[in-house]
């Protein structure tokens, strides 16, 4: 971590009590700098303030968080900055208080290495076992309950695999393990919904806008996958990947997901 | 809070990269002290451990958390004291590292007012509109993904109602939000399987032990309320406390109910 703010004061501590710590109570935002600026943050915006109507949370006033997104990324001109927003409360206790206030902490950090490689190369994955809980009340948001990502990424850890699919207990393809997913049929760009599980990206959203008509959200079983021309996977660090195998399916790189990266990177140059 | 240790440290404070607050990647305990010393410590400290070892995580040596329960509780005759244990690792990434350490964050509280009220009186209880995700992987132990319980605990506030009963999709009765459940039917105890979610508490567990042949441990439909003499819940910090109502249905505090509260202070008082 380069540099964390506290509900505005340089600080890498929060206390104890805090509820994201002790309940997960909370939402979260991973966005990119770059050329010393935040990419896409009006999404990013708009997705932490749905999370914040859905948990009953008050958002902060987008001015004071992106204050504090310049202050970390001072000087950076390409880096990652966490969002972590946490409500507070009640020292003990499941209960939150109605209209209670936010905790924001803001961190820089740098920029991973091997995400152009990434993108070029493409990635290889493997159908987790771990099947993501299907949990309308949280579907959608980005909220601090990652416990099922982690012990994906365990599994993942353990078989020696970069990326990882994961299904829901029906069958259903819903995201990799920290990205959302599209499949190419036909030139058509598929993409599950993510009313019940999964987080909504706004690499995602971005995709979903700025190709509405050969977009489609639908609920997508695994066997969808023998149909798919092209598979690719995305999130604001790394962009749009391709997916080049699942498992034992091995996937060529197409010129759908060329010219959708192409897009993008036009698309955050002009930003 | 009265007292807070982080890794044996006087402190309240935790570093803003600890994985438990960024991805609820770590367990909990809450136990009472009595008389300056902890209830049920092996119990708890069993299932702590139980709940390591389905998250990949290492647990610090019991006589390491019992010295720094100690500590926090130094002179209270009754408290509550919480342990959290949260794993150590990468500052970004879901991906948790093999064998890495546990941070232990272990906080001294007041012990609730009104906590013998409830077990004498009772509590009236709602059936919650928010159902508990069906996941397997994390069934049963007390990790810090608690947005469930945050969420239904918001409802019962909105509605008014001291606590609350948690289904899960199929309508199969899990827990109250922050305690177990036991059905009174015919003099036999039935209390929810917890494999695909709820916690499994301390105070069900030595139920279950001390009232093997009177217990069972099942799937039960919210129907079953319709056939139960009794209801109770339960946890570590109120022990057993009776419910006098389900949504309309009315219960009556039961001689099983009495039975098993006096055997349950008697347990603590030998303890």
């Amino acid at each position: 971590m380069l540099e964390c703010l506290v509900n505005g004061e340089i600080s890498n501590f929060l206390a104890a009590t805090n509820r994201g710590l002790n309940y997960a109570d909370g939402l979260f935002e991973t966005l990119v700098i770059r050329n010393g600026r935040p990419l896409r943050w009006q999404a990013h915006m708009d997705r932490l303030g749905a999370g914040c109507e859905r948990l009953g949370m008050s958002m902060p006033p987008q001015a004071v968080l992106l204050r504090e997104v310049q202050t970390v990324s001072t000087g950076l001109a390409d880096a990652v900055v966490k969002i972590i927003l946490t409500r507070d409360g009640r020292e003990r206790g499941y209960m939150p208080e109605k209209d209670s206030t936010s905790t924001r902490i803001v961190s820089a950090h740098l920029f991973p290495v091997g995400a152009a490689e990434f993108a070029h190369n493409g990635v290889r994955t493997r159908i987790c076992d771990l099947r993501l809980a299907i949990q309308p009340a949280l579907g959608g948001i980005k909220h601090l309950s990652r416990l099922e990502q982690v012990m994906a990424s365990a599994e993942l850890r353990d078989k020696g695999a970069e990326e990882g699919i994961l299904l829901d207990p029906e069958d259903h393809i819903i995201s990799a393990v920290s990205a959302n997913i599209f499949l190419v049929v036909e030139n058509r760009l598929l993409t599950p919904r993510l009313d019940r599980c999964g987080v909504r990206g706004v690499v995602r959203a971005a995709i979903l806008a700025g190709f509405a008509a050969r977009c489609e959200q639908r609920r997508l079983l695994v066997d969808m996958f023998q149909e798919a021309d092209e598979v690719f996977i995305c999130n604001s660090v790394r962009g749009i990947v391709p997916v080049t195998a699942i498992d034992e399916r091995e996937f060529e790189i197409g010129l759908v997901t060329r010219e959708l990266q192409t897009w993008l990177q036009e698309g955050a140059r002009m930003a």
